[in-house]
């Protein structure tokens, strides 16, 4: 019997172990996306203690908490942050089986160095020493400690980028990615007020539709100044609308944006029309500057009503959709691809049932860059060893494993960095026990390389223009 | 080679099979959900063989017959039920690789002692065997022999549940549960007929839809008194029709129900819209005695026509329907929400493809009971080793499998036990092979308490008011 | 360690290894289902080199290819032969984890005694000892080196089967399988010049639905008397309209025939109808020849406007649709049923969420013949380890296994046997593993004969009338 999580953890053949080890375990990480927060880069900042690292911000927490019945107080209400502690604590012996487990105990490994399963019995002694340890783990010191190469936050078109522009005070990468949900949100009741922070962010005053795009052209030039390499689009249910006419589609929808300026809400099939136009429109300016489109798609958001209206978005409140994704996506990326090509581009399936034809698709549309569309990391729900298991699988039946970009954690906190490590664990894991079993070649030279690929290095290439290595 | 079903079948580690033995084995069974006859247990029925105990009713084996090519005759037909039990025994070993292999021989042993694989060859001896036993095991000997504590069967409001009233012969505790499909199915053609069934058992005239909602509260406190502890809802495609305005719904249902008390059949969305509101009024009910609200969703009935004309609903004719689930869902358990919070509620899906989708939309409702919404046990099609193991990791993976209410049941047989056994086996299988792996501690009293809860524990905290254990 | 692609391939325990050593390995291939060019079998083709054999229509290769960053040129562009495989050789090494990459060294070995890994240094002398031993490799001696015992190629109903009826070289059984998709094609732009063809097969001036109908029938007659033993249908996505009267049903259509001979498309309504009458008028006269019925459910072709208009169909630009099947399947079932009983039908799904759906309709559509409805073999995209073994589970789980009719390659290659072989091995090493575990008999009697029936014994009983051996 193995001892939990031991050096070998998720390592199951002597193949697996030598891959892991030897080569995945030194490579460094590629966290291309994430929902870190620039400023607390910026400023390297000092976490007070672990509620406030762990439970301020984590919905995966917090859902867990409240599924095994603990009081809203307790999780996003006016308890104290020992109190959160020790409510999570208490959680924790109750999730074998989910993820969380097995992050919750990495992280306290590799941050802390304990080594015990958490429970309320010794939540004191681990609250007193992360605390004592945190004071000497800023930013800096967890981006180093994780050997953290590169990070891409998630940042609105009419962000400033004044954190991205300060230097931090670790080596480490830190560039923003472009995310314009709100640009293309025209059916939202925010969208006039979001055309006046974007405008000025651009110094443009936003009065048609030329503007409007010239305007969301500044920003990614602004963002690809600032090291951008990524666009990343929430798209919880695909759309497309064929113009009638290919060549009055713009003049079309201009149409519609005055209408909108005027206080008018287009009907649903003019506001699908001008989201297929403006991300149509917005490819093109990633594909000219070599970023990845990242398209996250099926998460339906604030399911539940009360609460989210109680508790505000991100409150863990989230759902899984499950509508069709295939027609549509597939016309989408026709008429991207029909404008002079499709960038880069990662389809990120939140549904199971999407894994297999999100990679299928993909394969239709590959050509020119090797491992050009990307099916995406399993992601969010399916951030688990299964789902982890499950996305690879996936790809290396329909498409090509060595090609894969990798992990990221799209994560809130500092602390989800060994989520890396779980993932290369699973991955060596899978690779050793075919090399075993004698489906692929025993050659150590040459699993090791594909190893570190999918670890670091085709993220590297992906991503980092003029660093492309051979292909 | 393991020998066929022996004392360790389905046990791979040291760990497993301690926890299935010392922890697992001699917990009691709670079988909150079957269709077992009511009046057979009151009655403490003896059966006078095999044929009628395994195949008067059972259409998994009757859909296993077809697909062998048995005659009809054989099936349902003319046939002796001697002959019926030969055409079964001939089919049973080319059931290999289906879970009616592992029940048919797991009921075999547990019940008679019969330990060869059924076939041709044997099935006179077997015939004449257990047709002996059964003279001395009636429905009392078999709870007795497989120690089940408590039973809820399936029950329609219009039920007098005399046979519930009367003291069965064994300590089982039998309760009845409410399931209301026909007091919802207003487009159907013996709605009316149904509604003078439904006022006679709660002595009401329902002659309006105030009528028809004050019966129905009649009904349920009738069976809250005979100590119902559950609904049961069959949802072939989900529905959720939202009221133009909150304040006048029931207004506008009453003159949709008036008309149709005249005969005219309500428009599709008149019929969601009824039947979004009976369970939304049902649901608080539920919420205020404590019950549990169980939705099985997604079951397309009889769908060869021609058959289900000749043999009659539930004969072996139903398929998995393929229809979204997560948007209406999402909206319904938000308007039941809504008015004064979720019921426990159990959401059970037929198709795999919902799984995870129905385990995240659980996940958005929790709150306040420690496991309060449930991702029900693997059901009907997905009653096999394959799919437990998919929905104890999907549930795992998403929510928290410690929190678990277990198996059920479904059945329609006194026989159906052993499929508690199966669970248990595959549950404490997985779990043992994580220790085993260190990729959860090997706390024998840790996860020998989990199995326990999960066993049995858990669901007699989880339906029995008053008796509920700490959190 | 185990060698790379041993003799104990894929098979993991001793009772595996013997039922594929002993029980699968020396059945007779049945391949009912691909799309060898019949000219190419009639002529006992020899292949020019290995670059015309492997690469020159296999668009599984180019997708690949393309994935891996190769320019089109060296896919289906200008290049040499040889370049063409120099690219691919180069790409191979990429494809760890694909089918592919076992496909083509388990083709190496088997036809050409090559086994190391292919790749860009070695490609050389790979491509020189290939593609010397091709020139004694014609069809017939291929087909005899892989014991092929009969192949059902796929022909539309105008081929006039002069290749069929031509003796090849071989005892091979070549028989033709009915594919009428352009018959049912009535809103394609190409259906009026179809109907000529079709005409002109059977020596009628189709000029009404009754010339149309009854051009079919003669079609199916001649493909029958060729030794036809299949029809096979592309289903994109299922349809079915229901007739406002089935008495008129046929007299309406005829007006719709009418008015597309006189050039007015047909709206979608009346498409649906058309294919709906015509599919189930066909099953009539497939059921009647005791024919089996094949229908490939979810292909979405040609999803890449561009390259597909570039190189055509069947160029790599396909996908795999994620529509609903079930609601619209189980009516088209019951429609065809109920006009005289469904012929033998093959379900094949593309999606893997269609799997179980898919095998719970066939029960219900089953009775009289063993297996009468079966659910397809993994295909496509889901022809892979993991697509098969899920493929084998959801049949064994919920319908049975051993009245499986077993593999087909659906191969445009000759080269594609190993197929076979492949699946076999993943059968055994599934029954084994459960014999190993005590989880079935481990009477080897009774598991070489199941082994055997699903390797060929089936699909000879299932497709040969006349042939047919004992249930």
């Amino acid at each position: 019997m193995k001892k939990f999580i031991d050096d070998d953890f998720l390592l199951s053949t002597a193949c697996a172990r030598r891959l892991y080890h030897e080569a995945a375990a030194a490579e460094p990480l590629f966290d291309y996306h994430c929902h870190l927060n620039p400023r607390d880069i910026a400023e390297d900042k000092r976490f007070d203690d672990l509620s406030e690292l762990w439970l301020s911000g984590d919905h995966y927490k917090w859902r867990a908490m409240r599924a095994n019945g603990v009081d809203e107080a307790f999780i996003t209400g006016g308890a104290e942050p020992v109190e959160k502690f020790f409510a999570w604590a208490g959680t924790v012996p109750r999730l074998v089986g989910n993820p969380l487990y097995h992050w919750t105990h990495l992280e306290l490994r590799r941050c802390f160095g304990f080594d015990e399963p958490l429970c309320a019995e010794n939540a004191k002694s681990v609250w007193e020493a992360a605390n004592a340890a945190l004071k000497t783990l800023p930013v800096s010191a967890l981006f180093k400690k994780f050997n953290v190469f590169a990070v891409g936050t998630t940042d609105d078109p009419a962000d400033d980028l004044r954190f991205h522009k300060m230097a931090g005070a670790a080596p480490t990468k830190v560039v923003p990615s472009f995310r314009p949900d709100r640009a293309l949100g025209i059916e939202k009741d925010d969208f006039i007020e979001y055309l006046a922070l974007l405008g000025g962010a651009s110094g443009v005053n936003i009065g048609s539709f030329d503007d409007f795009l010239a305007s969301l052209s500044a920003s990614v030039e602004r963002f690809d100044r600032a090291g951008c390499m990524a666009s990343d689009h929430d798209i919880p249910a695909v759309f497309f609308e064929e113009p009638h006419s290919w060549v009055t589609w713009e003049r079309g929808l201009a149409a519609v944006f005055d209408r909108r300026l005027s206080g008018r809400m287009p009907p649903e099939r003019e506001v699908d029309s001008f989201k297929s136009f403006v991300l149509r429109f917005l490819s093109g300016e990633y594909r000219e500057r070599g970023w990845a489109m990242q398209l996250h798609i099926g998460a339906m958001r604030s399911v539940n009503a009360r609460m989210a209206a109680a508790l505000g978005a991100n409150s863990g409140y989230d759902a899984m959709g499950d509508d069709r994704v295939v027609s549509k996506l597939a016309l989408l990326l026709g008429a991207i691809d029909g404008r002079g090509g499709l960038p880069k581009t990662i389809l990120y399936g939140l549904n199971p049932k999407d894994m297999y034809p999100l990679s299928v698709l993909a394969g239709s549309f590959q050509g020119g860059l090797a491992g050009k569309i990307q099916l995406g990391s399993a992601w969010w729900f399916l951030d688990s060893r299964d789902g982890m298991e499950a996305q690879l699988k996936t790809l290396a039946n329909t498409g090509l494993l060595s090609r894969f970009v990798g992990m990221t954690t799209d994560s809130r906190s500092f602390l989800s960095y060994p989520r890396h490590e779980y993932f290369r664990r699973i991955l060596c894991n899978m690779i050793g026990a075919w090399a075993e079993e004698g489906e692929i070649p025993s050659d150590f030279a040459f699993l090791s390389g594909l190893v570190r690929d999918v670890s670091f290095g085709n993220a590297l290439t992906y991503f980092c223009r003029g660093e492309r290595r051979g292909a």
